[in-house]
């Protein structure tokens, strides 16, 4: 196979395989680069045997100024090779990596492949194996693959795309993997930082690494709320305190006590609720009322799972490679330019608008004013907007909490909510979701109906315990002692807050919400995040994990010990001094 | 309109509405049986200002000998008239329905219509209302609706289908409802078993209900199991016994411990266990999982989950009326006439196959042999079983446990299982899928690869407090409780098998599931079911609740208090005497 110098976009061929790909073909394919190839993250995995982790993961392309070419490659699991079994001590660096193109149809074609990447001379001659023994732990040494030395950074660009390797000799069943699930590009964004994380304390076992990453609560859970919750578990060892499957949509009072705590004067009654075991959950379970035929709208950056979601249930095309975004999904980008809140001018008529606020990544929580415009837009347009408030509590002064401090909002609105960053019940799973009975399909027919049908038929409701530990929440102690976590994490914000802006970086967010926002101008968020966790074992987010808009900026929880927020902000400072 | 007394299936023209529907016409519909109109319930609910319970509902339609008309109504909602608001007293006994007739193309069309039906002079001469003004509380004397009386049993044939109400005055987004949605038949059952009880015991608020219905647990946990709870939930109050988001597929220790204790020697490991919420949550997922273009199997009759969660996701056609079944979906008949195992030599391919052994509802449990037809039939098919076995722990004897016990089920069987039935969880909220490595697409992409790609972005795990209670569930003492949970309510299946067995009843199931399959041949079950509510007080099942097949027969729980057990058989003694 020739070198393909012109094309804008590099595709191979299409090398068509039949299902059987154990073969040991070597193709070549020499990618050239013309101007830049920003950078190529091979990544020095360890070999992991557990299988669950072995997902793709996705690096980012970056098209630099005058590149010509665009490269994907991927490879299908987290298998890693320094340590890989049957190998022995001088095949420590070897690598085996199995290389897919991505094509503009969508389709991927297996190749096993011989890649030269020639303005890296870091990278060696080749790299090459099947897809077929990619996964076969033991046919490592039969493949003979090519001994090749990979730099753990500056290597090129690596994009992992969800890929079907094969193994030849097992038995396949006949029903087709589902296409849209094939469509996500990698890993889910958080347990991929969790994986990078788990690999860099395998490479510095004595590091104190500190994890301003995946936003999960540290701080202990007020104990008049677990009181309640174990009061409740020991309950259920008694006749009188016993009880079996709960009403789907939660108990009676906890729904009305939500009501009344976070939505009084608003009109959302006790029935407009739905308790759950998580916003995440209530996501997914939205996802599948609206069904494939709609159309949807993200902010850019967002929370990952509106897309994703919204990939698995086939409501948008193919991942576009020049753009990096999904086939009819519309990305509303929200940039320091705009305040963060989208031009709506700008911004086509979708069904479903997902609107996060305060924003998870960005940290910016929409003004009133600004909310204002997004019920008119959606209202005119007949769109039906999905606002996450997950971080409400963490608002300040006369920006809502609620999209139903809106007028009108209940014919356009749904909102979903969670205890997970108030009470810190992330593993302890509880969350709920706002379908107001205002809000009306375009028959008339009440979308709460349909939800409620949605959650009777897969959902049996949040654990009794859980549900417990909610309504010890909304108690006045309980409300108090969560104000107090909320409180604390704030202090953290501004703490990080302080820290970057002293070190002279624009920093965003972070006043109404646990997040930070910095920006690193001109920077990939995949290399500021890997140069952050190298040096200062400080695990952070990179914004481009959170859409293409995301590109340049670094997510800064401050989900953390206090001890832990100031020894990362000392170490930032060494780092950036 | 005239009669229209020849068509085999009495479908009303289309009567075209447009999105307005809030007029006043009559349009007469005079429903002609010919020789037999087995029963028409319209019930007499009571007005509910509970938004969430507003969802239609169905009764069973029964083709009598020589009916030559199947008729449909359905009305949308459960609101109630007795005590409507804005109606006199005089007005106790008005009745105002919406009638929807369902059409052969599935689209519903919207009648005012006023009712007649010659057979019955119970049902006074018309029913009269428009679709617009029946979920409007206030409209209820503008419209002047006919005043009818309604007597409770014997009334004729009403069934509840998904529908399109609207307000006129009310905005509307223009989303489109999600039509895979609107296939579905009603409410999901137990939730509209559960309202039924709540209606008798309105009607009747003195008398002592006992529920043998839903098949939900009764008796306490034991407390080996919620002290494990409690303690977890307390240590969320401190530093040390903090955590935050756990691993989307569960905690390794429990995972570990499941494979361990149900799994050993099957070689079914730790990462093959997904910890989830409960086998009704993993049922919905696995649907989402598989997508929109695989088609399914179920066994006639089976737990209602698969057949409702394959309708929303887009796998089904149509609700085809003259059968009773949704287009597309293989239903495997299972009678006494071939033990409750269906006959594979009929049974079409399909991608999925749901089988549920031991089984909800007949109660019968699957031999070893039977399963090594099954999954011989599927391996042959290329076909993924989804095997729910969350009644595993009540098998006695040689009975397989888990579909991994026969050979070669790896590569075709997914496992659902829950602890709800062992440990009283029901409310708790505790379960697991195992998706063998083995098991591939026909592109050789591993199932479990998506599966964990689906749990990851639609789930954040089972809550912490409730998997501490699956590990001592696990213990040896938990374990040794379960079985004394599990061994009472068989000796409670004995009572109720001994009882109808002693009057004269077929009766099947009870020996290894906590369900009595009871035979009422050439009786409809919802018959049976209300004559057994009026008359003892005692909630079942109706066995066409769970498909066609089930029809005649009614399924009778054993989970209950042994006293309620006791005078439940008791009573049936005295109606059945």
């Amino acid at each position: 196979m020739p070198d393909q110098e012109d094309t804008k976009t590099l595709y191979l061929p299409q090398y068509k395989q039949p299902n059987n790909f154990h073969h040991d073909l070597n193709v070549d394919l020499a990618i050239r680069v013309r101007h830049e190839f920003t950078r190529h993250e091979f990544g020095k995995h360890e070999h992991d045997t557990n299988f669950n982790s072995c997902l793709g993961y996705q690096t980012r392309t970056r098209h630099g100024p005058n590149t010509n070419t665009n490269f994907f490659v991927s490879y299908p699991c987290r298998h890693e090779y320094t340590n890989f079994p049957n190998t022995n001590t001088e095949n420590s660096c070897r690598i085996r990596v199995v290389l897919f193109v991505s094509c503009p149809n969508g389709q991927f074609n297996h190749f096993p492949i011989k890649m030269s990447v020639l303005q890296h001379n870091h990278i060696a001659a080749s790299l090459s194996s099947s897809t077929s023994s990619f996964l076969a732990q033991n046919g490592f040494d039969a493949l003979r693959p090519q001994i090749v030395s990979v730099p753990q950074k500056k290597a090129g660009i690596c994009k992992c795309v969800a890929t079907s390797p094969a193994e030849q000799t097992a038995y396949k069943t006949k029903v087709s993997r589902n296409g849209n699930i094939a469509k996500l590009q990698a890993g889910y964004l958080f347990p991929e930082i969790g994986r990078r994380k788990a690999a860099h304390m395998l490479k510095y076992p004595d590091a104190q690494v500190i994890s301003l990453g995946i936003g999960d609560t540290t701080e202990p859970i007020p104990d008049v709320i677990t009181k309640a919750m174990a009061k409740r578990a020991l309950g259920l060892s008694t006749v009188e305190g016993y009880s079996g499957y709960g009403a789907e949509q939660g108990e009676k009072e906890l729904r009305a006590r939500l009501a009344s705590t976070f939505y009084a004067n608003l009109g959302i009654e006790e029935d407009d609720i739905f308790v759950s075991d998580g916003a995440k959950s209530d996501i997914s379970r939205l996802q599948v009322l609206f069904g494939s035929n709609v159309t949807m709208a993200v902010q850019d950056p967002s929370y990952p799972a509106y897309v994703d979601s919204s990939v698995i249930m086939g409501q948008t095309g193919e991942y576009q490679i020049d753009v990096e975004k999904f086939g009819k999904i519309e990305y509303m980008k929200c940039t320091p330019e705009n305040d963060f809140f989208p031009d709506l001018s700008k911004v086509s008529r979708t069904d479903i608008i997902f609107f996060c606020s305060p924003n998870n990544p960005t940290g910016s929580a929409a003004s009133r004013e600004q909310l204002i415009q997004l019920v008119k837009f959606a209202k005119e347009n007949g769109s039906i907007i999905v606002y996450d408030s997950a971080y409400a509590m963490y608002v300040s002064g006369d920006t809502p909490k609620s999209i139903f401090e809106i007028p009108g909002a209940k014919e356009v609105a749904i909102e979903t909510a969670s205890f997970s960053k108030y009470a810190g019940f992330t593993g302890v799973r509880l969350g709920w979701t706002v379908v107001p009975k205002e809000l009306k399909y375009s028959d008339g027919f009440p979308v709460a109906k349909d939800f409620n049908r949605i959650v009777c038929t897969g959902f049996n409701g949040a654990s009794n315990i859980a549900q417990s530990g909610g309504l010890a929440c909304l108690s006045p102690e309980g409300l108090a002692a969560m104000r107090e976590v909320v409180g604390f994490y704030k202090e953290n914000t501004q703490i990080i807050v302080d820290t970057f802006t002293s070190l002279g970086f624009k920093v965003y967010g972070g006043k109404d919400a646990p997040y930070v926002w910095v920006h690193f101008p001109g920077q990939s968020s995949w290399d500021v995040f890997s140069e952050i966790l190298e040096k200062t074992h400080v695990v952070t987010t990179p914004g481009s994990g959170f859409g293409p808009a995301g590109e340049g900026f670094v997510r800064v929880s401050a989900f953390g010990h206090r001890n832990n927020v100031l020894e990362a902000c000392r170490r930032f400072k060494e780092l950036y001094k």
